[in-house]
């Protein structure tokens, strides 16, 4: 029945391109070989210390891969690298779509690399399994970055869960920082709790805008100005200029009602033409004395420390939760108890209790 | 060598007070028969449902117990009561010490009660175990609804963990319900995380404030200005007319500059002083209003299911991680991984999949 009911129904796919078979025998062994040739992680970690940037890109995809023994091999990579990372300035960049990133980041890395910095652009997108990188998946929007040989751009890492994206891009700080990039630049795009993700693993984040018309502040959300170091008016050039310093005082006024900032820092807001190049050097400017006087107070190291921590009980968390949710007993019953939860039948912590109970016995 | 310590330390305590024997028999069986006497769950269930103050009272505290055989108890009567529970409005009222919650919760729950409303008071305060009850523990304070016979007021539930209080008041909720009271207030002072706790677990959320000298949005923390469904500013009486209402004013400004709400509510700033009278009615109005547009349009019954099931995730999440990190092996290694995981001599993914793996080993 099942099959008669494929035939007649309209969703009815044609068969696939079959694939075709690999009947050459020397091939194959070119492809095992080329598989034996993969470096070693002492190789590896060699490389990447020599600043080899093929020795870092096949680092970065080790650590993003989902095969259990590339992910143990990633380990010993990253640890092996761990003693040269952390002396950089990693700074998390973001805003809407539309505000101009690829185009500010194009222009403010091309600013740094050009002061003699070498710098690493990476990207959290947990969208980008699905859509295949909304953010620089393309990388010719950053067309000079892209050929200079001080930056090194690499796409988000794809994955289902914010979770797991983050992880693959703070091991990528760690490989990008022993290969001796010291300006680590985050992009993300402004939605979901990605900004939040990215926050926990900079130093400095700064929120891009550009001027609109009338109220510059309604819609936007609250705990990302919160979090920001800097607010960076983009496109203020031409007829624009006028806008951008109007949202200027804006803003300036908005951040003036948050409670102060745990490193004391009072976040700057700036306007900046990605296109004139007009603004760029005094961002740099702020975040270099942001990175002075966070390192004088000892707050830096400290907030790195922090973020260490937290990224650790944060993978515990999601992990215990994993376990718990991927069982096939919890998966089987979770449904009903949801539903019996809402439906006032049961109350949400008896429910809880069941499920756990079930769990506890799966365990033993 | 222990006791010779003992007897020169200087910290030496005097040999506490002895307890009293009891050696009278009859005494004895008198405390065993009034144990014995305890009402089973079916007896306070049908004491619950017919509005009997004192099964609510037991019932409450067999909830708050931490012996296993109260939990179960406790459990058995909290399912007996669910389905007559939940046809009532739970109202959050939070605000900083100073702000006058005991006194606008008095003049405002016996406007209620005197409207018919039977009004019961709970109290979300983690703190209260230090401080034996900061908030509610007096009732004194609310002289007038502690005499009000439509009215029940119960100090917050002690608790190590603001989940643990929580979860208690949840329950109390259930039981005030069950028994007859429409109109749940819980209380919260404005600290920590507790806000985000009662949020969740009520309908409408109501901020109370003074106006104070000059900015009166500075330090204010946003999360609590965006949870809010109504914020009131108390003390609204004398010389203080005036600088209420412009508070009022300031308010709004703040306000208009949120998201639009889930709900579609465009959140309501009011004055009132809770001394005169003055502005209590218009508060009831707010919130009627709100009860009557949110049940049409099924926000106000979605939110609960939504509650419902945010409470039941959150015991499993909480749960699964008091389990791991009360573990033994896990509290001997977490200090040290947390030391190298600071220092950068390991990633923290490699340390977290470490105390996981001991874990497991554990569970086996």
């Amino acid at each position: 029945m099942s099959s008669s009911k494929k035939q007649s129904g309209s969703l009815q796919e044609k068969p696939g391109i079959s694939q075709p078979e690999i009947t050459n025998v020397a091939a194959i062994n070119q492809i095992k070989k080329n598989r034996r040739q993969q470096p070693s992680s002492a190789e590896l970690i060699t490389g990447i210390l020599a600043g080899n940037r093929t020795a870092l890109s096949r680092a970065i995809t080790l650590a993003e891969s989902t095969n259990p023994e590339h992910a143990e091999k990633a380990n010993e990579v990253i640890t092996g690298c761990l003693p040269h990372a952390n002396k950089s300035i990693r700074i998390g960049i973001t805003g809407v779509p539309g505000v101009g990133k690829s185009t500010f980041i194009e222009a403010f890395g091309t600013f740094l690399t050009q002061l003699g910095k070498k710098v690493a652009v990476l990207a959290v997108d947990p969208s980008s399994s699905l859509s295949h990188g909304s953010i620089l998946g393309d990388k010719t929007r950053m067309e000079e970055l892209v050929k200079d040989e001080n930056a090194f751009i690499r796409p988000s890492a794809s994955g289902d869960t914010l979770g797991g994206v983050a992880r693959k891009t703070r091991e990528a700080i760690i490989l990008c920082e022993a290969a001796g990039f010291d300006t680590i630049i985050i992009e993300t795009v402004g939605v979901g709790q990605s900004e939040t993700a990215v926050h926990s693993m900079v130093d400095f984040f700064l929120l891009l805008k550009i001027s609109g018309a009338g109220d510059e502040l309604q819609g936007i959300k609250r705990g990302i100005m919160e979090m920001a170091d800097a607010i960076v008016i983009n496109k203020a050039d031409g007829d624009n200029i006028k806008k951008a310093n109007q949202a200027k005082l804006e803003f300036n006024r908005a951040l003036h009602l948050f409670p102060q900032k745990k490193s004391n820092w009072q976040p700057k807001v700036t306007t900046c033409s990605a296109i004139t190049g007009e603004g760029i050097s005094a961002i740099w400017e702020t975040i270099s004395s942001y990175v002075d006087t966070m390192t004088a107070s000892g707050y830096f190291q400290e907030k790195r420390k922090e973020q260490n921590h937290f990224w650790m009980m944060e993978t515990i968390n999601e992990q215990l939760k994993l376990n718990f949710f991927t069982q096939p007993e919890i998966i089987s019953q979770l449904e009903q108890n949801k539903k019996a939860v809402q439906n006032d039948e049961i109350s949400p912590f008896a429910a809880a209790q069941l499920l756990l109970n079930i769990y506890a016995k799966i365990q033993k």
